[in-house]
This record gives structure tokens, sequence and C-alpha cells, in this order.
């Protein structure tokens, strides 16, 4: 039985629910989240599901166990998207749960599954990400439910509109049976294609640490102003930023960007007088993490100081890497064995709404390859082949944690 | 006698003539040029000059030998500005000039002396600077008289609007009597001021090369893309701009500047997969310039290839550098010694009208010490006694000059 391409066709058909026409751009509780809701809903009453949606605009199915008190396991990812979105990040995680419900055409286990379509991971409409499973996790505070979109409109109004309660938030929580929770994913990296593998688990997300570093130097006439009185800016903030990429290549599983750099005044005669550049790390150890931006942030320093530069660095981010649970990762990695696959382990080098629940249960991932780890694209794809590979691996997970928690 | 304070009060009280209260900005043909005319125009009759404004906006006071068919030494520069200017760039060097005259107190010499104001130097109303000059210099053709400012006007609906005929721009040309050019102009960079020295002589005006780099690797997510799988477009920019600091800290007389980078994406999370950067390149010898520009692209290619970056590079400017005329320019040295100052020589690293007068005549040029370097800025500044000494020097040479050629 090929699973792929009807996941895939249903990601597709998903991904026409949109803000906008001809693209596919699906924020926290927009208009066209209702049609998710209803779509997707009704696939899971189909495949026997008690259907709901929480009041953070979760959309839950439960599919209940042959007996009362039994325990449950979560398989889920989100349903929102970035702007101008590929069709499978987050939504194939739904997806695949959805088929592996299917499979069982009825047949009621000795464990509960309860399937989760996250309203909210991205964190486009209010600049926060993970509303949705902070809900589960119980770790959306008033100040959250406060924040506002660009139109002025707060969390908890948005709420509200969509015809939810806000004040009824503390319901989202994970029930006290939840004892594990499955997310399938697409890597949105180029490892595993690199790898020529369609599969593969992970251990850790990383930590990150972002931060904002200023160089403040002089503006001067790039023709009247000698080399050896120059204060430039941009030539100290180049010379760490070929730093920052030669320890990154130089340390295993270190990660190091700088994605923007702003000049100022940009002008092509005017020697540079300020650069704001940023710095992303991530490492899935945090000692290591910590380490490498200690030596960053020294490099900056270096280069800056020899040019009679300042330096200012401001840290925006420090997020420490969250594990993936050992035990319920080796029966993931069995379970890839049974079905004939490689267990490769790796590292998320992206957050993921496991991340946010791994406080509260034990988490699992299984990452599926992505071509040319194109991802936050509308060209993202996944292979037919590997949505059937990651299926038969979800089964034979099911099989074994159903004999070990039933 | 001090002339300092009255020529700087001179540049002052014409600074107050613009077109943004507040603040000077006098651009070709503008309002405020009238007053400057009106203003500067009597200060120059009342020194015993004929004083008229030819068909491109210069204002000139030709004060006259005592005798007909003298040789002609012509004095000046610009008195239009940049925007948000300072109160001394160009228009200093026409006060000195007028002060010259001014000091012969109506006595006639053996030669004319043309004071010249160019009504253009900085390009900034049709982006194409010394409009001024290059009508003196009979290189104004049709294709710049059709340009157009960014209300649409053209350079000839500028002249006409002005009260001028741009018919008569032949008439512009230079007399066949001019012998020589003579311009005071402030240094604009800190060369001088770290030599602690009031003026100087310029040898040569350099050659100036631009071009703009593209670097184009490829977006990825910064997170989930390992070093060795990236096509980073801002890390192969940054070596390279290093590279081109490098090069000019090492070579004599280089200034080579990357004054403009932007980056695309230019998130913090993604890695950048375009850049776009501007080089700038300047020396006294042409030859040492377009080596430099060779090696530096040399070197950016490098960069690229490297990474698997591709390099795009289009030549934007390529001027030759201008000798200022040797005998001239002796004379001028001449005259230092004999006023009490060290004739240093230096190049130019910035572009002044008598690079465009060069071709036509012999010229020469005294710069003035500029504090901090800082020019095209409201807090420019000269010093009264290197005014004082400027002033000095140019009665010597004048005097000298008439010696030879009287």
């Amino acid at each position: 039985m090929s699973h792929g391409p009807s996941a895939i066709e249903r990601c597709r058909r998903l991904a026409a629910f949109t803000e906008t026409p001809g693209s596919t751009t699906r924020t926290f509780l927009s208009p066209p989240m209702r049609d998710v809701h209803r779509t997707l809903g009704a696939w899971m009453e189909a495949a026997g599901m008690d259907v709901s949606v929480d009041a953070a605009g979760n959309l839950r199915g439960l599919y209940r166990a042959r007996r009362p008190g039994a325990r449950r396991l979560l398989i889920g990812s989100h349903v929102d998207t970035v702007i101008d979105a590929g069709a499978f990040d987050g939504i194939l995680g739904v997806m695949l749960g959805l088929a592996l419900v299917e499979s069982l055409a009825g047949r009621r286990l000795g464990i509960e599954i309860e399937l989760l379509a996250f309203s909210e991971e991205e964190g486009v409409r209010f600049s926060m990400p993970f509303l949705g499973s902070r809900a589960l996790a119980g770790t959306l505070d008033t100040e959250v439910l406060a924040a506002r979109d660009r139109d002025g409109t707060t969390v908890a109004d948005a709420i509200r509109a969509y015809g939810l309660d806000p004040a009824r938030l503390a319901e989202c929580r994970l029930a006290p049976n939840a004892a594990a929770y499955l997310e399938f994913h697409i890597e949105q990296g180029p490892v595993l294609e690199s790898l020529g593998l369609p599969l593969g688990v992970v251990t850790t997300i990383v930590g990150q640490s972002r931060h904002e570093l200023t160089f403040t130097g002089s503006v001067n006439h790039a023709g009247t102003t000698p080399m050896n009185l120059r204060r430039d800016a941009l030539a100290a903030a180049c010379e760490w930023v070929t730093a920052v990429e030669s320890l990154a290549r130089g340390t295993t599983g270190l990660v190091a960007t700088v994605g923007a750099l702003e000049v100022t005044p940009g002008a092509v005669n005017v020697v540079p007088g300020r650069v704001r550049a940023s710095l992303d790390v991530r490492h899935a150890s945090d000692a290591g993490r910590i380490r490498a931006v200690e030596h960053l942030l020294s490099a900056a320093s270096a280069a800056a100081a020899k040019r009679t530069v300042t330096l200012g660095a401001v840290c925006k981010l420090d997020q420490p890497a969250v594990a993936c649970d050992n035990a319920l990762t080796d029966t993931v990695a069995a379970a890839f064995g049974e079905a004939g696959y490689t267990p490769h382990r790796l590292a998320s080098g992206a957050g993921h709404d496991a991340m946010i629940l791994a406080p509260q249960l034990p988490v699992a991932m299984i990452f599926l390859r992505t071509p040319r780890g194109l991802s936050h694209h509308p060209d993202e794809d996944v292979l037919p082949g590997d949505v059937d590979a990651a299926f038969e691996v979800g089964r034979a997970f099911l099989e074994r944690w159903e004999q070990a928690h039933g």
C-alpha cells in the first residue's frame, strides 16, 4: 500500500487554503485556517476520531483505545505556515499521523492516539513562535495573550474572533495519560539528501544564540582619507565574518551565520562609519555553543580594536538545546530497522513543537529528506517514496509502542 | 594684515544662501545661487572687476591688466554645494582669489586676472559633476543639455529658467590669452592635519575606478544547513573586503574602499544568497590603479570560487589620473618657500575643477588643512591662520607669475 501520494496530495490540497491567492500563507487563526479545520477535521472524523478545536486553535482528534484508562500516544505537528510557504513544512507530519490512524481501519488498540494539528509554530503573526504547542505545555502566559499583531489585534482578540474563549486556555493542557509525543517533519536542510537517506532520527534540537553586533568607526571620504587614517567599520566587520565562518567550519556540529549586515552610510565613495550585523550560532551541546559565542565575540573585539573601531554586542536569544527522549528515540530507531531503514541520527538545526513539549513528556522526531534542503519556499518538496518510508516506520513504531504501553 | 577672518566670514555669509533653511544646500542654478551672484558680484565689482554670468551660470570677474594683450591668470573654484554642506568646500577658493585681487587695491598689473565662481562642481542636481568648468573646457555636449533632474527639468531648461541662453554656451570657452589656472581648495582629508601643516601643493588628481560586484550563492536555513553544504555569498564577499583593505594598506598611495554592501535576503537566520558590493580604487599612477583593480577582481573570484559562489563585476567608472602642471606647480612651491611655508606635495584623492581644465592650460592647486578631515558636512571648518597662510602664498605666487608672464 502506498501512502506517499495521498499524504502529498492532501498537503497540496490544504496548501490552497491561503491568505494570499497564488501562494501559500496561513498564519495563526487566519480565515483559511477554518478551511483547514473543516477539511482536515472531516478526514479525522472519517478515520474514527473525536475531533475538537481547543482554545488555542489547535485541531485535535482523539482515537480512543479499546478500553478506558489507556495510555495516550500523541502524534502531531503544525498547520500554520510562513509567508509564501511550501506545502509540507509541518502539515506533512499531521498527514502522516492521520494516515497511521486510517491504516487501523477502525480497529481499536490498547493505547489512545491523539492527533495534534498545532495552530501556530512559525510565529509570523505575533512574532512569537509555538503558540499552539505552548498551550499544551501550559506556558502561554498573560503576557503572550496581550501581544499585538501588525493590525493591533491581541492574541486574546484573535482567539475570540475565531469563536474561541481565551479564558479556557488552561483546558488545552496535555491530558494526564499523555505518555509520549512523536513528530514527523521535513528536515528543511540538505543532510539526509547528501547522505542518500530517506529518513533520519532526531537526537537533539540544537541550542541557539543570537547576537546583534554594532561596529562603529568614522565616516570618511574614500578618496581623500589614506588607509592608515581610517576607522573602517566594514573592514572590521568583514574580518570578523570570515572568523565566524572559519570557526564553524573547523568545529564539528557547529553552525554559525552572519545573515544580516547593514552598512551606514553605504555610499560608494564613503568609508563606512557603522555596520550592524547579526550572529546566529547553533550547536547540540550548550557548552560548545557558549564557547563558540565567546570566541566569536572576542574575535569581533579584536577585529574592531585593530582599526580603532568600537564594538557593541547585544544578546537577543540564548536558547538551550533540547534533547529528544533516549528511550523513545531508541524505540523509533528499532522501528527504522524493522521497516528496513538505517536509523541515521542527526540533530535538528531548527526549532520544532517537540522542543516545547519535551519538558512535559518523552518526545521523538523523525525527519524526512528535503530535496535540495529547500524549505520555507514555494518549491519545497518531498519524495513519495520517502513519505511511504516514514509511514512504514510509523506503523512499526506504533506496534512497538502499543506492545510496551498498551 | 589678516585675511583669514574676512574670507571665513564671507564663506559663512554665503552659506546662508540655501535651498533648505537651517542647513546649506545650493545646487546648480537654484534660487539661492542668484543671491550668491548678487552678493559676490558686488564684492568683485568693488574690487575693480568687470563682472558677468556666462551661459553656464558661472560668475566671472575680469580684473584687467594695465595694457591690452596681456596674458590671463585664472583663479577659481565652485560655489555650488552638496546637500547639507559645510561653508568652505569650493567657495573658500573663490574668496581667496577675491582677497588677492582686493589686495591690489586697484593697482593694475602686467597680467589679467579672471576670478571664476563655477556654477556646478558637485553634480547633485543632474547627477553629473563639473558642469561649470566643462563649459569653459568646451566639453559640455548636447547629451549633457538633455539630462533631467528629479523634477524632469533639463540642463537646458534650467539655464533658460535662470535667464541665460544655452545657445551661447560656446561663448563660455576659455579666453585665448588664458595661460594658467590656480585653485585653492580645502583638502577634505586628514593628511595635512596629521602632518601639522597648514597647506599643501597638489601634484596630481588621482585616477579612480569604480566597480560593482555581485556575489551569488544559495539562500539556506542558518540552522539546518551544515557549513560544508553552504554557498554563503556574504562569507565570500567579506573575505574579499579584507583583501581590499590589505592590498591598499600594503601599497603606497593606493586607497581602496568598499563603501556599499547589500545583503539579500538579509535575515538573521538565513544564509545570505546574494551580496552586492561597491569597489572604489584610486591612485596617482594609472598603471598602479589598474594593477590594483586587476588584483582585487582576481581576489574576488578566488573568494567566490572557494565557496562555489559566482561572481559578477561591472566597471562603472575608469577615470585616469590628471597631473597638475609641473612648471606651474614649481612656481607655487617657490611661492610657499618665499612666504615661509613647507611646500609639502600631495595627491588629491577627490576630483576638482582643475582636473577638467588641465587638458586646456597649465593648472596648479593649493590645499588648505581640513580639521578632522571633515568635509561635505555642516561641521566642515578651516583655521583662520591657514587661510592667512594661503593668502600669503597666493600673493607671492601672483608676483612671481606676473614677473614671468607680465
